[in-house]
């Protein structure tokens, strides 16, 4: 029964040689004395660390290692990143200015694996004409990753209008009955649209590892 | 325990006192024997009537009703109607055409109450430019109901872009993660656009109620 | 990565011009920064501006704004109006008296829409007598706002009694098979009664809007 | 391996002794050769016997017995009743005629258990004014049966008007968003009027079992 | 738009010649505002009083009126009641120690209505012997409540094992699955033994009503 | 694109080393010429073959196999089978008639393992006395079995009297709210009662399976 | 009223010039006359069609547009398709044999846009040895689509062991609670292995559309 | 109305004839008062005594008792043992760091059953080397308990390896559509590698008594 903290992580550090992204760490629920091991040991195999689902309390109680640690309140994400030259160009849409929080974590996970990514915000179908001003630069991106909370209606639109392929994010900002991002999950699994492909409720990270994977897909030919 | 079928019919014949429209006749599940006893009565009194989710079927087994009454395949209704000048318009829009029985089956009600009424069909949002093209009829219509499948992103983005109130009616169109409506009704009630109030699945005929009631309340105020 | 709290929010300036009413802040979840920028850029666009889902907590955060804004706790709403002349007449029901914060939400949105209403409180079905004392006031209502939770059955009754359109609010009010508003908002899109359309749980404000779009066609018919 | 039907049917001979009302049959599912056995070893034991949820194909291929067994299409009951003198008073109430089946169901297990019942259909909320010419019957009533599908709003009304307890039935009855019957039963579930319990989606005779056990209370206490 | 506190509150006074029982109130969400102003036209009116779902919190904020009202956290009900003489007797069981507080709002909620109740606690069915052993008490009952959370198993048994009515209260009392008492309310709606009606989860005061309604019919027929 | 039906099938040959018994065929929605295929494949391999959920109809399309497979339609089985020495005691325990599909699914698998059962059917806790006068046979088994429907309590009753683990099985047996066996499955999963493990809804086949893998465990000890 | 079959249709001529591929019809629900006008009318256009979910019998009563028609009926698609040079290679995983009318879905829709796939079927994790010894296949392929139904694991293995973007299909095949495909899609949105994104149940078109947008990203970056 | 505390409690002494393992105390909910009256009772029935669900908070209320009790906040368990030798091996694994306290209160469950447990943490199949490389080991166990967020498919792919019984726990770890559990809950319910049982979410208690009744099945036989 005398098991220490080690005992409760397994980090799979061959990750990257299978996926082409290292481990990574998702911070909620997790202890402190659980954080500062994972951390030590990416940090030290890897060279490079990224933690998401990090709340500033979790953060400030992480001692030497915030040195080390570069923390974002609005996306609770923290990294330590090596230099690397960006590649590609991930168009992150929001439909409202309350699905930032979620689109802010995909925007730094993808500067994490070193790609670049352009911001086009709160132009929802409510102002349909916010989303076609900003028609040119959707079209110039690799992959567009689109968050939207309520009817989750903005990946449809977008996807009709455009030939890259769209990762959908629903956020779990609305009303009563758009329980906690189930509304707008069903509306993106339903797109009208083709081309849209989901990720889970408010998981700005993994659309980031989605559109990040297409990504070097396509720069891995140029090659 | 000695019933007769008329044991089992209570005809509200003061409905149109009431609330403007007359009682009409829900065929769903209904026998043929309750169904004759029904628009006997209510012909007799209204010198109308209207049968909704009447299948094929339960019109054949009608017999000297079916004279009288006028059926429509596509919508599922049978209706009787005495001669009124049409007042109004309503636009009644689909997002595919699945959509189109539910929204016929509004289109049909509307002319019952005297409501005219003008088709914009199989115009989703995943090929918006067929929307903007018809939109200055959209926006000379005094109410305008939107059906739906899917994700029931249409009634987000017609509300955007109109003044008049929306009447959004999702349909039981879509892959399985619809649910039979479930999908398009969440989208709907998390319009993202305000105006959009929603009436329950498939039912094109609450959609022209409620459409037809906002009418009356217009033109009612000319007079 | 280095975005200032402006490139978050993309205010819809030209709302008014399609959509009669002009753009309004929904406070849930926004933070003091972006609800700043938000406020003072409509102010300064439109003259008036409405905040709703304000906690007080997010209120007395806003500074210098205080004072320009009004602000309601029981209903969490602040504003700053322009005079208006009142038009119209919207009737906004409630059940029980637990649904009341919700029913302001809808009488302060109409008062900043320029629109009348009457309050007609605590008058669910458990207590009939109740609702028939008030019947005349609701008839003479252009629309009628019935918000209502656990079963949900007020707006039935009262579509039934009256020939105006009832625009539903489920209030997320109840004991546990409520399920936050499920329960009244399954009845609401069940009306027996037509001449019900719904709006989300809770949500009091789209209520007034749809309510507001039919008084102003209404009323505009006249001039 | 060689299992007789027999070994499939266990008989609660000793119902009677201590639950007032002897064994019954629930058909749905039952192969002709299970339902034989039990009609044949409840008959021998009980002199009587009661079959619910029987469809008429069910009911043709169970042979003789068909003689000994009146069968009602309506209800898909079918009865083998010894003589009994009939005790106290349900009423039965219905909110539409396609609610009907469901509460001749319960009428004809009442009639088995030899209570008296009364019925009162197609008064629903939608005009309230048929209830309101039935309330003298309702209030003589010991237990009052209410089924509703839809919004399942017509037993909080009810409950609301009188002083016996009511035992509400959801019924499968609607459109898409009633969900096969659960719209109404978490309507019945949070009634705002108090003295309704529940049973389940359409059974008519758990509300005949439930009502019968109050009428015993009342009259044995008589003796 | 100047309301005062008296507005929300429409109290429904002529419940008691309708209903046997007079109004009581529902604390949760309440303001103490709204409270105490509906205590004080209840006990000016009926001369008692009672309150349901009231936090200590509260109760504490009611001033005078505390003097007036026994308060019991356990059940979180206050009440001030007039001497009556207790009738019939009501069976109140929980399967476990959890349940403990829904059955204690029952017993006090019959208490104020003038009814007897004896408490048989924690004899749920993974321990059923604890039932066997009180099974005479259970006969002896006009109706029994029976609280349950989990499996909501409970209730089936009891109600196979006597001949009165069986009032099921599921409670949100459980693991993940139990769903806040979803699992237990499904249970009992499905009940394989018959005899079993529903009420609300965590409703002990809901269960109280209902059977005290039917002990009143009970004994009103004795006089 | 020239596939032949071979290619929609890859046999796992080697299950038998790593999981004690082989694999088997699940049939719904196979079409005949896979079904052949896989059987032959597995007969080849194997020298037996157990094929579950087969209909009547695929069965009798399986042209010359019908003579080496026994068929049988009560559990929808067929299976070729290879002599062995029958091994341990699994109770195999129904609440009630219908869920004896489910159970003799159970029962052919065990005997297709080679593991003796024990069938105790119908004897649901509506009617305990029957459960408790088969209390012997249920303490002698080394596992036990337990299908159920509607509420689901059986297995909580039954593993709070035996020392065994039981496998619990919801049927889809029940009245509306019991949603095709979610009902059972809750309340199985929330168990009062420790000792019970459950498996999907109608899955008699999986229950076998666990419990064959308990019983192999228990006697390779003996070795 | 007088509509014509064309007024229901409103085709998406453009679509190709703003995505890559040109539009196609979900033939589920569409009467023969709607096909046929949608069929010519993309055929006219296009000069190739692709029809979805049509089944055997929609597919007869489409006359002389057979002979124009390649129909395959265990993917229910018939298409028309120009001549053009393959692209790319996607590979069409599925867990069981079960899934492959799902997957030949996708497969056929990659081949009409002139893609290339390659089929890896049967290998779920059940056997994972069957996956491993299709490994280099898997890791050779531009982009993945996992179909699987029931847990729905699959995905998650693959991606864990590949470096190119997953797409996921849940499948509607399984016991009673993977009620028709919801367990897989939600076992596939909280994949634990990061790159995968989820399309609708069953939905093997859609996975096809959005593979094919990545592998065209992909080579027109070559040109 | 005069309850002392002890009325709310009926401890089952007998279990441990009955069951193997005595009675032990679910904490969550419980007041401290209850928590000693039922820690004493058992410790002296039983001289041991078992709390699961125990908060430190809780814990530290208890006075006293705090000595007798050896409390694990990662397990929220308190214990106290009498000596025993520990028998059996029971494996209990984890797909990620954040299940271990649920496997945690399993472990420690099993040490108050005095049997043998080993942790095998971390293994997810997004790394599912991890999991090959502990495969000697949980091939040696008798029983393997394996707890689970996410998508749940870590059961699906150990049963698949191995010949022992296989206890899943789904746990309630994961990002929004995890749903607090239900999705690897289904996920398991649906394995498609059988010998796979379920136990409710974050149950690592319930697991642990399955597993023991399995390990003492086995053992009882050496005897």
């Amino acid at each position: 029964m005398n098991k220490s903290q080690k005992d409760f992580v397994t980090i799979d550090f061959e990750r990257k040689k299978r996926r082409l992204f290292g481990e990574t760490i998702f911070g909620e629920g997790k202890t402190a004395g659980h954080l500062k091991i994972a951390v030590e040991k990416i940090l030290e195999y890897d060279g490079e660390v990224l933690v998401t689902r990090l709340s500033r309390d979790q953060y400030e109680e992480m001692g030497e290692l915030k040195k080390t640690l570069d923390y974002d309140p609005m996306s609770k994400t923290a990294m330590a990143k090596r230099e690397k030259e960006a590649m590609g160009k991930v168009a992150v849409v929001t439909a409202g200015t309350s699905d930032v929080s979620v689109a802010e974590e995909c925007v730094r996970t993808l500067d994490f694996f070193g790609i670049s990514s352009e911001s086009v915000y709160d132009v929802g179908v409510a102002g349909i004409h916010r989303l076609f001003s900003q028609l040119d630069r959707l079209r110039e991106a690799d992959v567009i990753v689109v968050c939207a909370g309520m009817d989750g209606a903005l990946p449809s639109v977008v996807a009709g209008l455009v030939s890259s392929p769209v990762v959908a994010v629903p956020t779990s900002v609305g009303y009563g009955a758009a329980f906690e991002g189930v509304a707008p999950l069903l509306g993106m699994l339903n797109s009208c649209a083709e081309g849209v492909a989901v990720v889970n409720i408010d998981n700005g990270y993994g659309a980031a590892y989605m559109a990040g994977q297409i990504v070097m897909k396509i720069y891995e030919k140029d090659k």
